[in-house]
């Protein structure tokens, strides 16, 4: 009885089959953004971003088409450091740069609505290992890969299929982004992230949606975003320029996102590494829109801590989450979508510290405004890994994430003032009519989580959540259905797969 | 080695021997609230709320003084139903009650302000349960008890004593509290919580805390915070009455807490539960000021939300952290201090629905304001059991709430310029001046969570958080060293429990 009452519980969820209504394709924000800073405080980080580029500069590194298109727009070039005068990067942001945009995916009730109002909660990205109860950690395979775009795929609370999902190294090195790519179009109909890895397979992301968008419609519409790190501190590679600019070129968009581990890439202190982490994205967002006005672009903050004992990234903690709340902030203020926060966690289990870390990071993420929140799912140990079980976890604490964005219901039926009145005091709101009518979705209803008393939790065995999460992730596994995929797309892609990876040797570099 | 490196570290901590700073006696809050409501919205909610008070009225049971009392002041009065006039509780309230106070504890320099910008974390309340990882889940004894106490004392970012931390069930019901009193000034010097089950027993409360703190003392200044729990929905019983007069009259400070799971004992939308839950508020809060006008008081504000498929309790629940921001502004608009949230859940293990739950809670108390966050520490299974791993988790939490409370340093070296123009692009931070000088309080330091690397985790036994934390609360206790107590005291102490013991027979009701 206990038992089917629990399995009549697993078979909802994600799995479409229960009553909750469905989650919207992406969140829209009715709440107010939590600012920790005033306005004297944000002038002033902004003041020091325009000194760190005009005084201190930006290294483009072994791109001299870049320093060129600086060097025309009006910067001082000493070498490959590029000093920009103050104002110049705002300016041309500011002119032609949207303020959000819309991220298409092939199945259009799926598109992405990036900036303003709005979150996008993407799973984790870039983990060459896997990790679940089942068989500990080890290297990333392409069919996990498969896996996690199913998982994502099923999460309704998940809005994006993301990237990297994690690294098949069981392909090779230059040639796995085809199968990455392929994989978020045939398992998934949410859109997803291109190759930044080198500026061929940018190249070859883009020409893989052409095939699945068309050529005019990609050339005039997002249906990628990709993610391009800075070398902090200030300093951007020509790998990373180079995929900057073909995704740039092609109207796709580019996510400029400073990798800090602050303590060893940028000064300990969060004013410091705000004002650093806003002028490299200034920076990169400047080449953005000299190389095609108006195309698509997100400023990213990606910042972690460091483990005073070790000189480890710690993540979760209270100095990151200042750092994301000011970035957020500064974006707003610049009128650009802002990219940070996640699940982040060191943890190398899906545990207790993995939870606190990625809860502290998730509600983060919601009061700093952030509207593309990469890194939603999965992350574990530093994001060496990704997690099966965390993965389930996070997405249902994605859902909450949902409700607390759309803040409270003030309507009459909100209100209740009926209901007060039909039930009075001493009594029960079990069966009055108010209830009756809100009740199913009065509340969240997680699916990992366990609110039984403690005498039906022994009953069912004494798991712990993460246990739970285990048997969640292979039953969604079980239960998953492609979506439809026209089989001429579906031809077209493979061929081009296939002549693609004949016409190169495989590599791992 | 490795182990030696760890074992340094954990002699760290709250013990004392490392070079952090200590924490402070409390929170001084530098960050805005979080405002989920506008202006309007708010207005909506405090008009619902005087509706309540003064249409559907509230039931006061089985006290006839209280009505008395109420009728004198204008209240309209049906039976053992008082309706209030609009506006008249707030205006009794607002023309006595404190902003905010000061709670002393018997170590002056662990006292704490309660209200205005002010946030005291505070262990978890009345689990007749314990449970470790060794054991499992027990009842509570007296030990544990005490343990907790002593827990709780040498946890810097604990700011309070708490009040029952544990059932000690081994004691008999109408004799525990004074075991119970004694063993928060014995074991602890801060500040800490009466009993409320019974009028003479929160009378035996103040009489042992005037022997502590002399009786003028006591009269004029609060020692004692106390729980006057509502029976929602709207009705306040003689118990809990009997022990708010005894308090409010011996100027000892009542936090009028209704106890609500939403949708049994509210309606179940957020702005119902919110305007039910201040109406109830109000209705005490007035009754204290009535008793004695500047007696200290809080309104506490206790909301779960409910599982659709047991009906049982949830916690950590969007739903229930919308209630708690409406609650705080609620309260500051009011004027009086702000009881509510803390580290909540309803899982029966450390695990990481303990952990997502706790820090979803953790981070909406921080947000709406609260001022006194009554199981901040310890809290499993919906209360009904104190988690020895999962306080010293919870505590460790308590110091990333500080951090974030504490706001981000503007100052020139928060600012970190020097460091920036020191180190320039493409070089790190490791070496430089402004890192040397700030990397030991840059970044709170944890001492539950792992950072190290994969290999060197796995070097160090693979364990989870909960076996680190299992650890974690043994090198406490077997630390604990006892805070100094004037032996004349003590003796007395002593003496009133042994004649008050001797003076009525045991029974457990």
């Amino acid at each position: 009885m206990a038992r089917e009452r629990r399995n009549r519980r697993r078979r909802g969820g994600d799995q479409g089959v229960d009553n909750r209504p469905k989650a919207p394709a992406f969140i829209k924000r009715k709440i107010p953004h939590f600012e920790i800073l005033d306005e004297e405080a944000l002038q002033t980080i902004e003041g020091n971003a325009e000194t760190i580029l005009e005084e201190i500069g930006i290294d483009f590194l072994e791109d001299p088409e870049s320093i060129e298109i600086f060097k025309e727009a009006g910067a001082d070039i000493k070498g490959e450091r590029v000093h920009f005068p103050r104002g110049m990067c705002r300016e041309i942001i500011q002119k032609t740069a949207p303020r959000e945009f819309t991220q298409h995916a092939r199945n259009p009730a799926r598109s992405v609505v990036i900036g303003g109002n709005n979150l996008v909660l993407v799973p984790a990205y870039g983990p060459p290992f896997v990790h679940d109860l089942d068989n500990g950690r080890r290297y990333a395979t392409i069919e996990d890969f498969r896996n996690f775009v199913k998982l994502a795929y099923m999460s309704d609370n998940l809005h994006h299929s993301g990237g990297t999902v994690c690294e098949p190294v069981d392909l090779p090195v230059n040639k796995r982004h085809y199968d990455m790519v392929y994989s978020h179009i045939k398992y998934s109909d949410k859109a997803f992230m291109g190759s930044v890895t080198h500026p061929m397979r940018a190249q070859d992301s883009v020409d893989m949606a052409k095939i699945v968008f068309g050529d005019e419609f990609v050339d005039q519409n997002c249906v990628m975003v990709n993610l391009i790190n800075a070398n902090s501190p200030m300093t951007f590679d020509a790998t990373m320029l180079g995929a900057l600019k073909v995704y740039a070129r092609n109207n796709q968009a580019t996510m400029v996102s400073p990798f800090i581990v602050a303590g060893a890439m940028s000064p300990v202190s969060a004013a410091g590494v705000a004002a650093q982490s806003f002028a490299e994205g200034l920076a990169g967002m400047t080449l953005v829109q000299l190389l095609r006005p108006g195309a698509p672009m997100i400023y990213g903050n990606f910042v972690s801590s460091m483990s005073m004992q070790s000189g480890a990234p710690t993540f979760g903690s209270p100095e990151a989450g200042q750092v994301m709340n000011i970035g957020g902030a500064l974006a707003r203020r610049l009128g650009v979508p802002f990219r940070s926060g996640g699940g982040f966690t060191s943890s190398k289990l899906p545990d207790a510290q993995a939870a606190y870390e990625a809860a502290n990071t998730l509600n983060a993420t919601l009061m700093a405004g952030v509207n593309f929140a990469l890194h939603t799912a999965g992350w574990l140990e530093g994001g060496l890994a990704m997690g099966y079980e965390k993965f389930v976890m996070d997405a249902d604490q994605a859902g909450m994430i949902r409700i607390m964005a759309e803040g409270v219901d003030m309507s009459e039926n909100g209100q209740a003032m009926s209901a007060l009145r039909e039930v009075g005091p001493g009594q029960h709101f079990l069966g009055c009519e108010h209830t009756q009518a809100n009740f199913k979705t009065a509340f969240y209803m997680s699916n990992v989580s366990d609110n039984n008393s403690y005498e039906q939790w022994v009953e069912d065995g004494s798991q712990d959540t993460a246990t739970r999460a285990n048997a969640r992730f292979k039953e969604m596994l079980a239960a998953y259905q492609a979506p439809e995929l026209d089989p001429a797309i579906d031809e077209a892609l493979l061929a081009f797969m296939e002549q693609r990876k004949a016409s190169f040797p495989d590599s791992n570099i």
